[in-house]
């Protein structure tokens, strides 16, 4: 077996994270993980006439560049398997079109890529699948409209308000062996404090995040020094504290190892994005960008990624309902050189 | 191995159907099929103040009958897979709130129960979970709103214009054997003819339905008679006859072992539904109620579920963009008694 359950967590043999492609829009082009992303547009039209294809084509040209690094073609893909934030995600099903090849769309918010990286893991350890692509994007303007309002109103936004990225990233995984390969899974549980305001997720989200955390740290016998890196997706500079505070009130101290997508992906000093980076392409495009990139050079050899989610909707906000939210995991290694 | 890859499917070995409940509404509960559902609500609001929590509802209770029929209890559950209609898939995350296991949230429309009991099942007979619940849920009234106009508005339907259901099926899967078993999946592709008519989604959908049921039989080398039933999902009776007119086209003649979920919940000459029944509710209430009894009573020993899901948002559709749909295919035998 190269699955093997380990309380509500799964130990993954034989999965290779074979390759990795972020594309980006310019104000995720400025921050500080720039130069590390496969592609910066420089407008973030991307010459389309909407906001919705120009995600639709981030996502696209992610997926390409993936399968072009992992030097393969569309027809090598035994499935495909992504999400965004759209309703009806239909970035990921319209992009779906083109390919032409099995689709499982998936919904988690912003946790959906981790989702994608969970589930395409458990499938090709179990072998049905020999090559799967994960996906997940974001466009600050799509979202925006969808979500809060558009932008042209040019409203006030609140120190906890997240800025949905512009961006999207595209992994390859595969059966089998390489220098960088799957370790363990851990698919989260819908966490609800209660809370209420859509401006700030991130208070929302840690309590997710933390659920997902300890359970996986619980499962695998391991303590947060064990990993180079733990990344949350994106909790913000307000969630990650949320995040830290709450842990130690349930005994875990969490240290320099823990990071978090959104707090990293822009200046929050300059670039006026408050609370930091959220959206489905938030962790999306800097796992598959910069911490994909530490792995490969072998800087870091055990990394966390815990991309998190904020369940709601436009509907039930409007209608008084509290903000569900969820938070997977998955632990990626890159073996020492021999 | 307990799932081998046969083309673009997989045949699977060693999942069982453990357990099915269908809920429906008053409506659905008129129809047909009306008796073989596992609750029927007299109430179309199901005692709750809004449509979407009538939803969620009717949602949980198919879960719980699911698994008090398996004999399970929640915590018995490895992970919970499933999806619905609405913006974020809101019925499903909510409902997760309430029972705290690992959710695998999808999107795939109205084929999303499909798409769930195929994901469910190669995840199990990978050697991953062990128990997997999959749902699916709709209610008229919260997806006219969404999708069309609120019903208080009184506008005409066209002839070619699906009635969403108001309806929730609930399965578990579990790893091992059983006298109802999974024995093949085979995942869609999103297929786009350029139809732009939200009120004919059988005609679009037709496509992607011939797509994955000419895959499956071509993977597995069988015909359309070595099924008792073929179900697709909810093409009506006007997506129906576009199917069978469209497979003979391609050479594929389809006899009396076909039929449709959403052409049957309802009685199409009296209870003024159109083209049929449709919402991921229609598929998933009519495989969990009438479809898995004649199973479990041995009057059918092998059941192809196709259901088929239409991937446009009201975005998309305002934008001008035609209607990719997709369709996965889930084949279930019942054993000979021996």
């Amino acid at each position: 077996m190269s699955v093997v359950a380990i309380g509500s967590s799964y130990r993954i043999e034989n999965v290779s994270l074979k390759s990795a492609a972020a594309t980006v829009g310019p104000k995720e082009g400025q921050g500080p993980l720039g130069a590390d992303f496969d592609q910066v547009f420089q407008d973030h039209s991307l010459g389309q006439t909407s906001s919705e294809l120009a995600e639709r084509q981030l996502l696209m040209v992610s997926q390409i560049k993936a399968l072009e690094k992992a030097g393969l073609s569309w027809d090598d893909v035994s499935m495909s398997l992504g999400g965004d934030l759209l309703d009806q995600i239909v970035s990921t099903n319209f992009a779906a079109r083109e390919h032409k090849r099995p689709l499982v769309g998936l919904f988690s918010a912003c946790a959906v890529f981790s989702e994608g990286l969970g589930v395409g893991s458990l499938l090709l350890a179990g072998g049905g699948p020999n090559t799967v692509l994960v996906s997940a994007s974001s466009h600050h303007l799509s979202a925006e409209r969808q979500f809060r309002f558009p932008v042209e109103l040019g409203y006030q936004r609140t120190p906890t308000a997240a800025w949905t990225a512009t961006a999207a990233g595209s992994a390859v995984l595969m059966r089998g062996t390489g220098p960088i390969r799957v370790e363990s899974v851990t698919l989260g549980r819908v966490i609800d404090f209660g809370t209420k305001d859509p401006n700030d997720m991130g208070t929302a989200m840690a309590p997710a995040a933390f659920d997902t955390l300890s359970r996986h740290l619980r499962d695998t016998h391991q303590s947060p020094r064990d990993y180079d890196a733990i990344y949350t997706g994106d909790l913000g500079q307000h969630g990650l504290l949320m995040l830290r505070e709450y842990a130690k009130t349930q005994g875990l101290a969490l240290g320099e190892e823990l990071h978090d997508a959104g707090r990293e992906l822009y200046h929050l000093d300059k670039q006026d994005v408050h609370n930091g980076g959220s959206g489905p392409g938030c962790s999306a495009s800097v796992f598959c960008g910069p911490l994909f990139r530490r792995l490969e050079r072998g800087e870091w050899h055990r990394l966390l990624l815990i991309a998190t989610g904020a369940l709601f909707s436009p509907t039930t906000y409007q209608q008084g309902e509290s903000i569900p939210c969820i938070a997977h995991a998955i632990a990626i290694v890159r073996e020492e050189s021999r």
